[in-house]
């Protein structure tokens, strides 16, 4: 699949890849029709939905899974590049959407519970201080422009910036700001970096748990607001899986 | 797969894992009779070498691949992960040798040019302060049994600690000091889970370029040794291949 190709032709299959099941499991419920399927590898971790979106299209949901040895799910940067390689393989999609929580900058204007989509996308974990190294690490991936999406359902839009800590440290504080981040994820980058190896468009959708900037402690203000921003979640990926099929990528 | 199938029947073909060129072209270049394959995943970024090792045995050696924008080896636990996820599949090896760099502590003694086999694989820069995913963050994953390697060919053992970054933070100090580091990659984690997932066994190979608690910038240290590391590894690793085989992973 040539990045020209997909360009032309309308979308018709999205492919939805989610974190956790927590931020999943609202959203498998309201899309209903979609059934497990067994993954192309054995030993794959992550779990695979699938299944028909009216009558033309195809909506492909992905989790990352629980990690078997500490029942946990399988957060950060690594499964989620393997949920998208295998997936991205297996379905062939013409979108990836990005979907998940995530924390907002409240100098950036985000607050609990806003929908953000992405704009560009970049790594603050990954410091290698040697000439090409540096800008490989930090990784400024693209993203599916998100202009009239964001306008059509008064979303708000920004950098999103990853790492494998749901902290920050000084060191994190500075590339974050270098990267000009609204909002901070664990898994972006990743998926981002495999949807650019595939030549297949990627879109973040994030909803914020926790003000990055703020005084709060992260995992407190994240475990409050999972929930709430999982049902945001919820209503906001269904707009724009719609949103998008049926509409070629120069449309969008 | 089983766990019990790998270890009751005797080791025939090892997957090598290498995230750069120059640390994997000496030993590719030793190791003669390998040849190019085609990934069975069109768009993998990685590269992979294999062929028979004498009349009944069987390496495969993998790289990273370079990254297409910025032109460096796609160093890190992303690509490295991908890298494992879809040579694991491919070849089905009975052991993954994760080869490379890495920095060494010369408070465990470590030394410019020496060879590390891995005992305990941790994350230290996967900082997840949830009660269940802090320990899945720092992972623990066990490795194949180095003592009676090292006898062997006087090679070390420790610890590895992998995170994303080539430098250090304050708060990567404490966490190595935490992991028990003896040497410091920006793979081995990533590849370990991974095994571990698959329930194949991992062991790391590393040759010190750098000393992670000496003096030295670790980028000028890193550059100015690694053509004599990766000579070292060229050395060392088809050693430790030629040990393995054959044997079970009780016999090792």
């Amino acid at each position: 699949m040539t990045s020209t190709a997909v360009e032309e032709s309308p979308i018709s299959h999205v492919l939805v890849i989610v974190a956790m099941e927590a931020e999943a499991n609202p959203l498998i419920e309201l899309l209903g029709h979609l059934t497990l399927v067994e993954p192309s590898v054995s030993f794959s971790p992550f779990r695979i939905y699938s299944g028909d979106h009216g009558s033309r299209y195809k909506v492909t949901l992905v989790t990352n899974g629980k990690d078997k040895r500490f029942g946990v799910d399988n957060v950060g940067t690594v499964p989620a590049a393997i949920a998208a390689f295998a997936s991205i393989h297996q379905f062939s999609p013409d979108l990836v959407i990005n979907a998940g929580t995530a924390g907002g900058f409240k100098a950036k204007g985000a607050c609990i519970g806003d929908v953000f989509l992405t704009k560009c996308v970049c790594n603050h974990d990954r410091r290698i201080p040697i000439p090409g190294f540096d800008a490989y690490g930090r990784g400024s991936y693209s993203s599916l422009s998100s202009d009239n999406i964001a306008k059509a359902f008064d979303f708000k839009q920004g950098n999103l910036t990853t790492s494998n800590s749901l902290d920050h440290s000084p060191q994190d504080d500075a590339l974050m700001l270098d990267n000009d981040a609204s909002i901070k994820d664990m898994e972006g980058a990743a998926i981002a970096w495999v949807a650019e190896q595939a030549k297949v468009p990627y879109l973040g959708i994030k909803c914020i748990t926790d003000i990055v900037d703020g005084d709060r402690v992260t995992q407190d203000e994240f475990m409050e607001n999972l929930h709430k921003a999982s049902l945001s979640l919820r209503d906001a990926v269904p707009k724009v899986i719609d949103y998008v099929l049926g509409k070629t990528i120069e449309d969008i």
